[in-house]
């Protein structure tokens, strides 16, 4: 039998990845990228520092443009390739990046009418606009369902579905009033490429649905009408618009058109899977399973794991998802988060600017952060630069370094800062195991993961387990490639497509005891900091401080 | 009658300064300057990083090419300037800086036999050799002589007199056999110009002996025998040696030597005044008066204020010391300070080396400091990178940067460091009145007061309080100028010579009502901060933080 293949879409921020990956052992044989055409780097941006925006046409031009690519190396690389061996297509996108559409599931974005009008294209996940709207829904479902929040670490965000879609329906109505639906990014791209995009087939991914939308199967799918009237009678009448077809990534939504077909290559009818967020896709390529954390490690980290569906699940407080169903089928995908971690390095190297001896670059602090014990410094610092994804569901805190002598140097205060994110892994990590989901194994992927063993080696030793790195570097394509292999029947089910399509570097970080049992002493140092900066009763009247501290700074700033 | 002039001897930690001042104005008519010749930049070391000497002999050749080389000078600049028409010497040194005598008072390390041993040379303020016994002689006394203890803060440091003599009696007993006596450096300049080094005639200078060596009249001066017998009986021996004759600086020690008027040309027998330390001399040379905060601000500060001794004055907890009459006669002398100030900005500059906008250096970050607004950044720090010397008296507590964002910036850092000073400055200003002692006036010197009008203006709005700054660059040499006008009778009392020799700069940085309300709100957070890292009992268990980081640090680095 010819080799098969499959192609993975990721759609990022700035720019479209395919990636075409052998069925039979994730060899990744061709990839190709493009950056969108809209906006600064394919974001739409305005004086409103809080909206960002994409425009839908990039969306489709960007598959077909990768697609081929793609597959254009591919057979210049392997010998005899031909695009009918590829068996299917998987999608994952970022999210939440909901987008009105018509009563023919067409993007408003597409008619003359709104072709420019920023309130008709996709609203970007890091779209921020519906901040006040995010306040409101908190505090009505704290009011009225606390279950809905429980699911999602206790606080609704302005990232997040439904404070986009209010956002709009106060600030745009036109377009609201115009849109039959509003449907996320990551259910745009599989029903274009299968024509499947009108409401009478059209199908949604669960992972959207369930970790932005607060859809369950629970409470009947999404928030009840009465809920949502309370917010705006509008809401709920759109609810009555929204599929109830929701579904995780096992099936396909259709087959890829024909129109599809003839552009791209591809034969027609190939099956597209149900399409899931970067994150969630990326711990499929990683290699997730019961037990396993991955940690998508970035400017900021995703941190996935999975339990099963048969055993009961608390909700684990400070979690931003608990979805059945989100990462694989069968299992509850849980998804936790640092706000901060590449982001946090590049802000001493890119804003603070120090030079000298053992500085001036990440390489340069790095060979300086080398020669350091752990404790050496007498540094420590919480890793709050911006915020707190988990465990505590608060942006209104703050970075804090302590310990700095008339010595400390910036190699120093370089290292202080990866202990931090590295104490803040931790954090997440007893979170996980005190709420009954025990971690076995924790797989590192992305840019950091691959190019600092520095930050891998702290990792280790401050959590005293081993940090395996993903042997792909594009595990979010991989994993929608994964499950283009599941829907195509390549694979018998996902625990057999992972075991064959993904697998680990061989280098394999392992704790040192004496770095471990120093780590110990700093972090018990690093949550007592956390507490009482960080809750309100954990000793101390601190709580207040950094909250304070954002006030002033907000008032003197207006 | 022709003019007046008197000559102030100001010896630093590198080197002495000799300033020629006219009585009836101050006006600084003639100075020199010259680097001591022994060690490293006039600083003896060792491969002990504690240990820190001084050899006597550049303080007699200090003095006789300094006031030759600016008596030369004055000749030059003033018209018919006479040697004849200078009618006084003051002295003002570092201290504690204890050197042994033998029997004649002769530094020991004028003989042969000790030429070149370090423990028979001066022990430098900042020589911390005797650490060890600062804390053994703090603890017996906390145990025996709780009074000694509360008149120099609670802690008595490794800097001072008993604990530099006890080590030398345990690491170099055949120098502290050889000793008949010790003196300190202040006592020693002004009894070696007059001739009055042997024992019969030698007279101390309360200051030195009230700060450092724990001498008050009310409990008969030096330490009881029984007291110093229980750190060891030679102790005792010694203090029978010890001169009876402590006075303050209202009198002379007696009339300059023929041998010294004729190697600078000065009239013999001119009165030379008892001598005292350079941040008390400085605070004369400020125009110290009661109500008035003298501020020597360098790389740390020295802050001195005075008190009528006539009214019962409390102990203040948390200062330095509290000695009647060692800044004037008549008054209690009271001594705080701030372990990092000018130390602390070049931290940043030095260490840290921050390029970029706004950034590089002291002028470009005062620069972007100036745009900032109070509470801007969000940003809050604490001023103990070197520890806090009051009122906390700790040197077990290090530095804390709160409130950073992605975004925070070099100049917001450096704004927040110097803020931090100014809470630092205004927690004294607070402990100095919460004890009775009222601060109607703060008069600042030294390079920072003098360079820096972002400094300045911060301290004013952060006290709420006009900041002075002193007209005079020399302070110390100036006060001690002013010591010698007053032995040599140019003016009746310490009050009028103060009031013809000192002055103000004609600007005065008034507070900004706007910015000290939001610098009143910072300052609560400063206070909590303070109190949480700071005290036992200051809110939350924070007081562990800070120093279990070090004894970890410490025990790294072995």
């Amino acid at each position: 039998m010819k080799a098969q293949f499959t192609i993975g879409l990721d759609y990022g921020t700035n720019s479209v990845r395919a990636l075409i990956v052998n069925v039979a052992n994730g060899a990744e044989i061709a990839a190709a990228v493009w950056t969108y055409a809209h906006g600064t780097q394919g974001v739409i941006l305005s004086r409103d520092p809080n909206l960002a925006r994409q425009h839908p046409a990039d969306y489709i031009k960007g598959a077909e443009i990768t697609i081929k690519q793609a597959l254009a190396t591919a057979k210049k690389s392997v010998k005899g390739f031909n695009a009918d061996q590829v068996i299917g297509i998987g999608v994952d996108t970022t999210g939440s990046t909901p987008l009105p559409v018509d009563a023919n599931g067409q993007p408003l974005a597409f008619s003359k009418k709104f072709a420019s009008n920023p309130a008709a294209m996709a609203w970007l996940w890091k779209d921020h606009a519906g901040v006040n709207e995010a306040a409101e829904i908190t505090a009505l479902a704290k009011k009225l369902r606390p279950q809905y929040l429980a699911k999602c670490g206790g606080t609704y965000s302005s990232e997040w579905f439904w404070s986009k879609v209010l956002k709009c329906l106060r600030v745009a109505p036109e377009v609201f009033n115009a849109a039959y639906s509003w449907i996320e990014l990551s259910d745009f791209v599989p029903a274009a490429l299968t024509g499947t995009e009108h409401p009478d087939k059209f199908i949604a991914g669960v992972c959207a649905a369930g970790h932005k939308a607060m859809w369950n199967a629970k409470w009947g799918g999404y928030p009840d009408e009465a809920f949502l009237s309370k917010l705006n009678p509008k809401l709920a009448q759109l609810r009555k618009r929204l599929t109830t077809r929701v579904h995780s990534i096992d099936r396909p939504v259709g087959g890829l058109t024909p129109a599809w077909a003839k552009k791209t290559g591809l034969a027609a009818g190939i099956p597209v899977a149900v399409g899931a967020f970067d994150a969630h896709l990326g711990a499929v390529g990683s290699g997730v399973a019961p037990g396993t954390l991955v940690k998508i490690i970035g400017t900021s980290t995703c941190d996935i794991a999975i339990a099963a569906n048969t055993k009961k699940l608390a909700d684990v407080p400070g979690l931003c998802g608990i979805v059945d169903g989100s990462v694989l089928p069968g299992y509850f995908g849980l998804e936790a988060g640092q706000s901060a971690v590449g982001d946090l390095f590049n802000w001493l190297v890119n804003y603070i600017q120090p030079v000298g001896p053992e500085a001036g670059s990440h390489e340069e602090l790095t060979k300086g952060a080398l020669k350091l014990q752990p404790g050496e410094s007498g540094l420590l610092a919480l890793d709050w630069n911006n915020g707190n994804r988990t465990i505590l569901v608060d942006q209104r805190l703050t970075g804090l370094l302590v310990g700095q002598t008339l010595y400390t140097t910036p190699a120093e205060i370089f290292r202080a800062l990866i202990e931090a994110t590295a104490f803040g892994a931790l954090t997440i990590i007893n979170r996980f195991e005190e709420y009954g989901v025990k971690i076995s194994s924790v797989v590192n992927c992305g840019g950091i993961a691959e190019k600092s063993p520095l930050v891998m080696q702290i990792y280790a030793d401050v959590t005293g387990r081993p940090m395996k790195v993903s042997r792909s570097a594009q595990t979010c394509a991989l994993g929608s490639a994964i499950a283009a292999a599941v829907v195509a029947g390549a694979h018998k089910d996902y625990a057999t497509a992972i075991k064959r399509m993904t697998g680990l570097k061989p280098t394999i970080y392992k704790p040192n005891a004496k770095a471990h049992a120093t780590y110990q002493e700093l972090y018990a140092l690093y949550k007592q900091l956390h507490d009482a900066f960080g809750t309100k009763d954990g000793g101390g009247n601190l709580y207040g401080v950094m909250k304070k501290l954002i006030e002033i700074r907000s008032r003197v700033r207006r």
